[in-house]
């Protein structure tokens, strides 16, 4: 029996495949699920350092389920509580990440649309392939993509996200590149390896400091300046007091390499 | 008579266009009140689903009417209460673009310096032309773009801003893409048509969708995250228990266009 | 004797000098209180209007002086006081920067790391060599940069920022000024000159409405918008009254050199 999201352990390197590329992977209830599940999973697996998140088949993913998001109106309300359940089942999946003790990094190919393009916006660091095309097109169903608007204009300028939404139209891997909705681009044929490079980059660090770093980050980004500081330098004293960060630093003075644990 | 903001509708999008172009279409007094006027009738006009917004003549704005302005002393106080009135005044109609239910797209040539270039950064979207030229360049006379500024540091990266405000330079319409001023530069010649362009493109997607979304978008962005997926959930909820938006859904689904009213 | 901390002054441009080249000019108690003692003096020091910061010899700055930090391991409490007040103390010099009267810029060459590279995404304006390389690499020996983040995070985008925190990789000039994080780029033979012509540019400004001008830029960008356009309504109504600002914009009007005091 195949899992929806497939779960893959290679050194201290997981990664997640949405497994439906039927439904180019599309968020359905159950995929949702799976996804939360793995998600918590993770957050508990001490021995996994970053997760990489990536769609089987054609695409990376293509958003919601629509059948069954229509099928929800079949219900005495017309499916406002299921929709009410579903985008806060849906925007807790995608809160998960920046909570993930864990990098997670978005392996990005075919296309990322609507809740899938929330899906790219909301991991920490996302490399495409270069033929990827991005958008939160749900206007052109009738459907403003106002929970995707959240986590995209976060991580893209005001007016280039404001574009996306109202004009359902795609962007490439080039712009999204520029924009900052991606960190890398590359040929489809190095995708892999050139997103397996990038999470062993981060795996290679020392894993506490990467965890409370990442903790840090979310928490310090919607805070104001000067609470920001207070909160980075609170963390930063208990960093410098990891054994493995005396043990790295004193490594860095002698030229050496750190005897980490 | 000519008005001082020319409206023409065609079909869904509405055309204003700002018509002093002996004074590069300053925001006088009387502009600021007839801008507020157009804006407040469009707002309870259901029949336009765009607005473009241009200028007459050279330019696209040149920002206040320093002749007016410098008038303002001559009052016991030296102006201040004047002052006080006519930033409140620009603001307020500044504002008004979020609050428009329909999206704004400044068409833009020439230049738009000071309160022009805050125009700008005040439309949900903008097009320019290839030679445009932007600049908060009050600086060189003395007067600080404080206001200006407000706009302008919310969409484009914090020491880009500031250079433009302390230089007082202007930068082209290239890096103004760049940097997330304008989504589009075309040649001139193809300014108008490129507007157009983009204007039915988001006039043919659902009215309603767009409304709500807009109005989101501007609410969301200030929000934390957790409040704001929780804000734009519900208005998602709200979304697809629209009528056309069940049409528009089940539509896709049936690989045919929507019937919409 | 030679300070630790250079202080040089051309006009009304005051260019402070990092000079521990030795350390690659490495931020240690001694360079930061050298730091803020100067930034002390020319928070009041009327003749200077624009600020230069560079580094002697081979490097802008590599951080933190990691050998005084490890010897500060061998307090009974590991340290830990002296760390939380290191941390204090240098987040206390990084926002000195935006509270100073003057525009500061940095004139960067060779690396700029860690608290170094904080020095840079704290200042208001950038200009580097093109051989720079900019990196918050601290994670490379278990040390996440996290205080170095907070000034980081709020001039480039998001996912730039995570990814150089988390891989501790080196970005270059040009890449730098594409996310934001310095203005301009220029080649090495030529750095010292280009910043100069850029602080006599804005040195060249009214003194007075630069100063209210930077203030408010800090002020309202933390604000929301409503009350960002009250603020900065409420300084520009001051500037007009300055009477080299009424000066100002009468010259213009009369298209002849404002007669500044």
């Amino acid at each position: 029996m195949t899992d929806l999201v497939e779960f893959e352990k290679r050194g201290a390197i997981a990664q997640l495949t949405l497994n439906s590329p039927g439904t180019l992977n599309a968020l359905s209830d159950a995929m949702l699920a799976a996804l939360a599940d793995r998600f918590s999973a993770l957050a508990a697996d001490a021995t996994v350092k970053v997760v990489v998140l990536k769609g089987a088949g054609k695409a990376f993913c293509a958003g919601h389920d629509l059948k069954e998001m229509q099928a929800g109106r079949a219900a005495p309300d017309q499916g406002r509580a299921y929709f009410a359940d579903l985008f806060t089942r849906c925007a807790a999946v995608m809160q998960q990440i920046p909570t993930l003790p864990q990098p997670v990094i978005a392996q990005v190919h075919g296309i990322a649309t609507a809740a899938g393009c929330q899906l790219v916006a909301s991991c920490d660091l996302a490399v495409a392939a270069e033929a990827t095309r991005f958008g939160v097109n749900g206007v052109n169903i009738g459907l403003f993509c106002s929970t995707p608007m959240v986590a995209l204009s976060r991580v893209v300028p005001r007016k280039v996200a404001f574009e996306m939404l109202t004009t359902g139209e795609f962007i490439d891997a080039a712009r999204a590149r520029e924009v900052g909705l991606v960190n890398r681009v590359v040929p489809h044929a190095e995708l892999e390896t050139a997103t397996t490079a990038l999470a062993e980059t981060i795996a290679a660090k020392l894993g506490a400091a990467v965890k409370v770093g990442k903790r840090a980050f979310y928490e310090q980004i919607e805070m104001d300046q000067a609470a920001a500081y207070a909160h980075a330098g609170a963390v930063m004293v208990d960093n410098m007091l990891f054994r493995d960060t005396a043990e790295g630093v004193q490594a860095f003075l002698e030229k050496r390499k750190p005897d980490w644990a």
